[in-house]
């Protein structure tokens, strides 16, 4: 697919870095513009080169675009679906960033139907704690994950498009459901999430004071905007809830193995974990060298 | 306290930095005795400078030293300190590394009755999941804290050497009864570890391909040895069972503010999470450049 007009919605840490990394492909006949409710932040946008022109109206920004990428927070998502809806062309591709997907997903299909254009749901899992237009970055997709989560509803060269799009920034693409996605994104990132902040909400005063290394590197997830996700928690809630449930059943199972009839019980179940984790560090560095 | 012998009981990565720290002081009157039940892992230590001479036998060891370390796996100290008490001199100081500090501290009073020498608890915080003396380094306890434990018991020279010691290592010295010391370390170490072994136990392999550098962060705790950690958990279970209830008592309260009703709560609570470990980082930050 030749772009030849982008639409990115919401000039952040994600929008802004998606913008850096087209313009750098060099590509002379590609507008890319952006669209965002802060005019300040549309304009750092544009003086780092994220983006060409800019706009506070989303149905200017939509429209004429070949792509349309929403980088916004996903609660603003199902608006923002509603006001496009009109300005989708025949050949229009629409896709997101949100950390969620079943909810985007069912409203880009309500609001979509018996319109033009396709919408494809994407989470390229990229980005840290940090936020905004200043910490992007032309490099910051390059080897990571996205996880591109078509429907039955979805023509096939729809899911093409925003694979390709997704590879062409250097992200290796995973396709799952919807409903998949958002139920192994919770166990591997929304509940390390809410166990963190758990773990220092927990936490006494004279506690933290002791704290090293390994209490910040464990509990650095907990580092990110609570707005930001209050709605990926609430969104997800079901999972969410059910993958809390698991892990008070495997804190349970840890529970008795404190018995001292226990030792040998406990020694393997905690080198279980460390087991499964090393194998997974050794898998990531096999991937990232290949 | 001007230090003739000093006696290392386990030469892997704390005991083994120890005597390297010991010996780039250049003091040409200090000899390091090393004790272990390897002989291969003395000899190492012995070739990378870490100890002067090696035995297998714990009296021997012991044996008129100024200083005597324990730095086994705390599972043996109970028994090292039964085998060790007759050896000690009039001004024998006796101290250790284990992560938890009732059990020793008690094992201690009891043993050392109405012997010679004192003993006085100590918790380096240093370390990695590493273990054994290929990871040793001089420089390993520069900078960190060090926990020391004494009771009422503990006469002040005694309280004052150990500390003065860790301080020379370039140690930051807290002073903490070993019950606050149990209690606190637990909360900002053991239960993390808990969490992160469970949270890496509740996982579905295909879950587990998803993971990137947060879930990695999140459970790098959960990469120790078992064993060792099992004796850990084990020797400090009441308190460990107490933070694990009150960890679920913050996610029973997180689960209430999945609650689409809650939407402010939710935000408010995983803010004041973030805004806390932000605070933590802060302090940690100004701790290292003062």
């Amino acid at each position: 697919m030749q772009l030849k007009r982008v639409a990115i919605f919401g000039v952040g840490l994600l929008g802004g870095s998606i913008g850096l990394a087209l313009r750098s492909r060099g590509d002379a006949n590609l507008r890319i513009v952006g669209y965002g409710h802060r005019k300040e932040t549309l304009q750092h946008a544009q003086e780092i080169g994220a983006i060409d022109e800019l706009t506070q109206d989303p149905a200017t920004a939509a429209r004429g675009a070949d792509l349309i990428i929403l980088c916004t927070p996903v609660g603003v998502f199902d608006q923002l679906i509603q006001q496009i809806a009109a300005e989708l062309g025949e050949h229009t591709i629409v896709t997101d960033v949100g950390s969620t997907k079943r909810s985007i997903v069912a409203a880009a299909a309500k609001h979509f139907q018996n319109r033009k254009g396709h919408f494809v749901g994407s989470h390229p899992m990229a980005g840290s704690e940090k936020r905004g237009v200043e910490f992007a970055r032309t490099d910051l997709f390059v080897g990571a994950r996205c996880i591109v989560t078509p429907t039955s509803q979805t023509p096939a060269h729809a899911q093409q498009a925003v694979t390709d799009f997704w590879k062409s920034l250097g992200m290796k693409v995973t396709i799952l459901s919807p409903e998949d996605h958002d139920r192994l994104v919770c166990e591997i990132s929304h509940l390390p999430h809410a166990a963190a902040a758990a773990s220092v909400a927990m936490q006494n005063d004279d506690a933290l004071q002791l704290a090293g290394n390994g209490f910040l590197d464990t509990t650095r997830v907990a580092g990110g905007d609570g707005g930001l996700w209050r709605d990926i928690f609430q969104d997800n809630r079901d999972n969410v809830a059910d993958s809390i449930r698991r892990l008070r059943e495997k804190l349970d199972e840890f529970l008795a193995l404190l018995d001292p009839q226990k030792r040998d019980e406990l020694a393997k179940w905690l080198d279980e974990a460390a087991r499964r984790r090393a194998k997974l560090v050794s898998e990531k560095l096999k991937e990232m060298q290949g």
